[in-house]
């Protein structure tokens, strides 16, 4: 099969590996119909994560299942699968508390940017939609696998919901898709802080009654002007610097929620400034398969539309095209058809 | 009136100074039953808060109400009253929302160690209890001030409650009434995290089903060990030390919450450590003002004794003997008496 690896920062390609095939009996094999490219992908490629030595990427995924192990029970061969970035066994207690990405048997996907991927925990790991999804439907069903499940994550931590402004740092897909969950989760007031037209486009047609295009303090004091001088009820954090996070705690009220999803990167809180901001902070590694039913009932039934954050669709073969035109921010998210 | 001045760390002075008297119509002037020295007085007596000029001392207090501004309405002269160490307007939005510790008005007392004191805002801050207490409820009263209501809100933020293991990190009066409080809410299992005998016999007291005399790397093995290898649901951290806060954090299983209410000194949080923890953090100033009503109740119907914590009583006038005392940890906590 054709799998995409990366041998240093910027050093993309699509080679001929081995078949992806079963090594566990609770394994999955999917074949791919569709995957992308996250914006956590691009640390290793502008080299902020290291790259030691070639490794495999991708951990969005959607597709037909291939073959299960013999201790799969729930999975079929030949359903459509949406699955999660990391996975799970969704019977420990970690699980049962609704934290499966962190769950005791917890590993993170990482090679499905290909024709094929193995999914470890299958039954726990993936959610198979109601039959064969229409084409148009696809997108959508794969953006629930990280980038929707993660924003609805962060709406959730950020406690989004009735009479509660949000701010939203970071317009990538995963702010963007926050917007759409807070949204959906019935948020009074939707603060969208971003300085691109076409982001700031999609962030109001998912919802979004405000634009902020200021940043760093500017962004602060522009919120808090919006909010009488309090900050939001809730913040949602995409981004993982020093700047956004600390953005987005001065953001919040005292007593107000940030949930903060973006992969931190050389990010360091200081404890006296936090003490006194009176914040919830809560985020981390989304537990998307918590999620995914809903999600995909919500696609299902077209109630919402998360994959129109892909700007961009590209062949597989055309993956190291795909990250340099993410890196170069000439797209926003990119879809790869294997 | 004589109250309490420190000059610089380590010099702790009773002075001669003007009565406290009513500066704003919302004010009133309390005469101290009792009144306390907090750990967090002793930041600026160890010098690691600077003391730049004299200034008083003390937050923490109950007592009989002399004067009244004319805007006052609720609290009257001779109420015996107990109040927050943070004053509120317990009218604005972030005191509706129960943050009064951060309320837009709020002011940090501090001049409490002392015959009188004045306190702003007085409907908002104070609570008065339902008649002249018996003497020997004073203590458990003046507690309520700051260092049970601080244990409690530990513990609201850490989510103790029935069904749910909580670790407190720090054997100080707040982690010992933090134990108090997680009883009182109903928490399973209650791991003290203690070295000395007489704060694990008050721990004891107070509701702690294990004791762990381990620190740092080898205490947080140990809560791992007593909870399946997963860490506590709750983790109350009552110190504020780098060490104590990466205690705190790394003892709460992934999905649990830690409630931190010691005052943050130095600390640095790592943001790629708390991201991957999946932990929900809570804390900061206590919204003491919240919990009054129900603290003082169940204090006046001798369902909790917290002033137990106080195990040294000593005239105001030797309040310096005070400081030394708990600086020198001969005392958990020093009682004053006007």
């Amino acid at each position: 099969m054709f799998g995409t690896v990366i041998h240093a920062p910027g050093d993309i390609r699509l080679e001929e590996r081995p078949d992806a095939a079963l090594t566990a009996p609770t394994d999955a094999v999917v074949r791919l119909a569709a995957t992308c490219i996250c914006g956590s992908d691009l640390w290793p490629y502008r080299g902020i994560e290291s790259v030691d030595e070639p490794r495999p990427m991708g951990h969005e995924y959607a597709g037909v299942v291939e073959q299960v192990g013999a201790d799969v029970r729930d999975i079929k061969v030949g359903d459509f699968v949406v699955g999660s970035f990391a996975t799970s066994d969704n019977t420990c207690e970690i699980c049962r508390a609704g934290y499966q990405s962190h769950c005791v048997h917890r590993e993170f996907m990482g090679t499905a940017q290909a024709e094929l991927t193995r999914v470890p925990h299958a039954d726990g790991t993936l959610v198979a939609t109601p039959g064969q999804p229409d084409p148009d439907l696809v997108p959508h069903l794969l953006a629930a696998s990280d980038v929707l499940g993660t924003g609805w994550y962060a709406a959730d931590a950020a406690q989004a919901g009735p009479g509660r402004t949000v701010a939203v740092v970071g317009d990538g897909a995963v702010g963007l898709l926050g917007i759409l969950s807070a949204k959906q989760m019935g948020a009074e007031r939707i603060i969208a802080m971003s300085r691109h037209a076409d982001r700031q486009k999609l962030a109001i047609e998912f919802g979004a009654s405000d634009i902020v295009t200021e940043r760093g303090e500017e962004g602060v004091a522009r919120v808090k002007e919006l909010t009488g001088g309090l900050g939001a009820h809730s913040v949602i954090e995409a981004v993982g610097t020093q700047e956004s996070m600390m953005q987005a705690i001065r953001s919040t009220r005292a007593g107000g929620h940030v949930g903060y999803v973006g992969v931190a990167h050389g990010v360091s809180l200081p404890g006296e400034e936090l003490f006194f901001s009176g914040t919830h902070l809560h985020g981390g590694p989304a537990p998307v398969r918590k999620y995914l039913p809903h999600l995909i009932d919500l696609i299902w039934r077209r109630e919402i539309e998360p994959g129109k954050v892909f700007d961009l669709t590209l062949p597989l073969a055309e993956v190291a095209e795909g990250y340099k035109a993410m890196d170069e921010r000439r797209a926003v998210k990119v879809l790869l058809q294997p």
